[in-house]
């Protein structure tokens, strides 16, 4: 399975480039699949939370709930992502796209909005492309930069170029 | 992983039972966890439904919504009660109790509270237990049966009979 990161800020246009790749490999006939990390706030839980809530103060390391294509655990201890990672594994996906989890170590595309998010160059690693008008500097020269309303460039330079590296 | 079902009709008290055995197995050291199959009508998704749709309408097989302990999950094929325990395998889960798929193949507590329900004798297989009032008829005089009230008899049973057998 091969992954790739979507980094930026909150409006930074993060899900709008998730939901474009997966158009874009699903049209390439790649198995693809989304992770999302949701921040701040929780998940809005409603009814399931009752019947999860019970279980989990009963003593259930993790609880789930299945219905309708949807499938909801609630678990003791927090999530890592390689444990989500190995659940994509498992079932048998060929591309995950994750948006969010900036602070983990698969390689990433960052969007850069404007020069307060300069610094995300510098703090997160695996960086393979970046989306910006800004000028970058000469330590990531070597990187492919596209604009911000080029998607066409980056999708073809995500499911063309980076994603047959990987195979 | 060991697992066992408990299965009987909407009110027959399964959560009830559900969550007593995860107490007794907890209590035993056990790393227990559930999974209950929700029936008609879906979850209750909110807010968090955004973003899941978007990528599942762009062509993700599996969208992935993770925060605050809660890890949702949406798919473009119906889950298979496999691939759900698969992922508690691989989390290293030791018993896994599952509320609801009757039809699923593992063993199971049956609940039966009166007699329309009596049928899901006949109709369910791999039943290892009965929770009943009702005389059962010759076909089950094997089974150990337990009084609906009694639930530390049947917890007992689970936890030091069954459990251990398992292994």
């Amino acid at each position: 399975m091969k992954l790739i990161q979507i980094a930026g800020y909150k409006n930074s246009g993060k899900t709008t480039l998730v939901t474009r790749i997966l158009k874009m490999a699903r049209k390439s006939g790649i198995n693809v699949s989304s992770l999302k990390h949701h921040g701040h706030g929780g998940l809005p839980l409603g009814l399931e939370e009752k019947d999860s809530m019970l279980h989990r103060e009963a003593g259930a390391m993790i609880a789930g709930v299945e219905g309708a294509g949807v499938l909801q655990f609630t678990r003791e201890r927090p999530w890592e992502l390689e444990d989500l990672v190995n659940i994509y594994q498992l079932l048998d996906v060929e591309l995950l796209i994750i948006e969010g989890f900036k602070q983990a170590d698969y390689e990433k595309v960052v969007l850069i909005r404007d020069e307060a998010d300069l610094h995300l160059l510098e703090q997160l690693n695996h960086i393979v492309a970046v989306m910006t008008t800004l000028p970058i500097g000469k330590r990531y020269q070597s990187l492919p930069v596209f604009h911000p309303e080029d998607y066409g460039s980056l999708l073809e330079w995500i499911v063309e170029e980076w994603y047959k590296k990987q195979q």
